[in-house]
């Protein structure tokens, strides 16, 4: 057993920058919203050369942000990214939860007080509302942690935020997908790649039919000893005409020649296959 | 800002059973696959009764899973349901990492050992296999945590697990959606019926167009405080023909009269709501 589980810790790392997720929202945890932004910013922090090492899925309730957010901060994330309950009603308590586990004070930030009058001001001259009134629960999704810079929202109103804290960068967005998104692309995406100049996975994706897993499994090993640096994972997609299928990534850093490796252990596992087939087929 | 949230503290509650999610895998961080596990569990607990307090996504590490499991313990939920990593691969070590954190050896579960070898037999007796070797990563699948009990897997190979840590009860199961559903279904639900008896949340969801998120806010709050035990939370579904969309949903505990609570509140929130439409419209 433990020889089997050893050899895994080789791969997992893959000298990536890691960051932790924390998806705010009540409606995530009881059925209503599947988390589609879990799976948007996994795929977009891999290209980039990041990978995500937890997501927590918390309620809106300001003292499970608090301590997630304190939770998350303990194991130095290089990111720690935050979406949901920037909007201005009473459910929407990032904020105030990242402030109380920081230690900070909120107050009115005057640039994100700008971007919301602005965003209220452009919506009255596209005729999509008629008049607004600059009201306590308006001037609220300006209200953000002591040393915070608010992230134009080109969607909505709601600004996203970011913040330091020792080692790590915060960054708070809001749940709303394309708002979500607009703020990650424009505003994010460019201050990653800045900082992790390349590093992009490498990854491969094998679907096989009519092995099982069980019996993939020695091999699957046996590729990661021979192709050091790579890291194999095996997925069961179930049974289609009496055949299991099996999908199998192969996944190594492009900084570490990771497209070879990830093209000659492909090879290697196809050719073992073959043999593995003409034995279950005896 | 204080007093806005102190009022949302009345209805996180809602007396219900609380209940904590691990899902472990890295194709849920890097953006291969989407967690609809976790929206398909919380439905289910929350037709019966539950609700998840917290979901935590991990890799698939040792240490991590280990970890997780530990600190989830430490909030003594009601259950603490893991899925994933029972397969037969390097990769899947959730029972390893459970029995790291509880402190437990693994052995070999002779009923979890004849589940195994009774669904290899009738895939042979399909035809679906011709023969099959009980190789040591088909007989890992049967290897448990001291104590723990197998459940029944209808679908694939790998068994469930049940366990008791103090207070809390933990089911780990497959990741594959078919077989985490069946052994849910067959073997979980009896178990959360006969202890939960009852105590559904009653919901209804109103859609409501042209009113901005920021206009409905104090609404909201006054909808909570005028009809006590009912927790209301309001979603934005963006913008179309140029007039915001929000969806809000009014929930209550159906024990404590909790559909007569949300059609009452239902009905005071659209009153209300057609008064402010008429003041935004002036």
């Amino acid at each position: 057993m433990l020889e089997l589980l050893s050899v895994v810790m080789v791969g997992i790392g893959l000298g990536k920058l890691v960051v932790e997720v924390i998806n705010v929202g009540n409606e995530l945890l009881d059925g209503r919203t599947l988390n589609s932004n879990l799976q948007w910013m996994g795929g977009r922090f891999s290209e980039l050369g990041y990978v995500i090492g937890r997501a927590v899925i918390i309620r809106d309730d300001l003292r499970e942000i608090a301590s997630a957010v304190r939770e998350a901060l303990r194991r130095k994330p290089r990111w720690l990214v935050i979406s949901g309950g920037l909007g201005p009603t009473h459910d929407d308590m990032t904020l105030e939860g990242v402030a109380k586990a920081l230690g900070r004070r909120m107050k009115v930030n005057t640039e994100a007080l700008e971007m919301v009058v602005e965003h209220y001001e452009k919506r009255m001259a596209e005729k999509v509302i008629e008049r607004i009134e600059l009201t306590r629960e308006r001037i609220k999704m300006a209200i953000l942690p002591e040393g915070a810079k608010p992230l134009r929202n080109r969607i909505g109103t709601a600004p996203g935020v970011l913040l330091k804290s020792n080692s790590t960068k915060i960054v708070c967005l809001p749940g709303v997908p394309r708002e979500m998104q607009d703020i990650f692309n424009n505003e994010l995406i460019p201050m990653l790649i800045k900082e992790s100049k390349g590093g992009k996975i490498v990854m491969k994706h094998v679907e096989v039919e009519g092995v099982l897993e069980s019996s993939m499994a020695p091999l699957l090993v046996e590729v990661m000893q021979v192709f050091k640096g790579l890291y194999v994972k095996s997925n069961p997609k179930g049974v289609e005409d009496g055949k299991s299928i099996v999908s199998v990534d192969f996944m190594a850093d492009e900084r570490k020649g990771g497209e070879k490796l990830v093209n000659e252990a492909v090879n290697y596992f196809n050719e073992r296959l073959k043999e593995l087939k003409r034995r279950e087929e005896v």
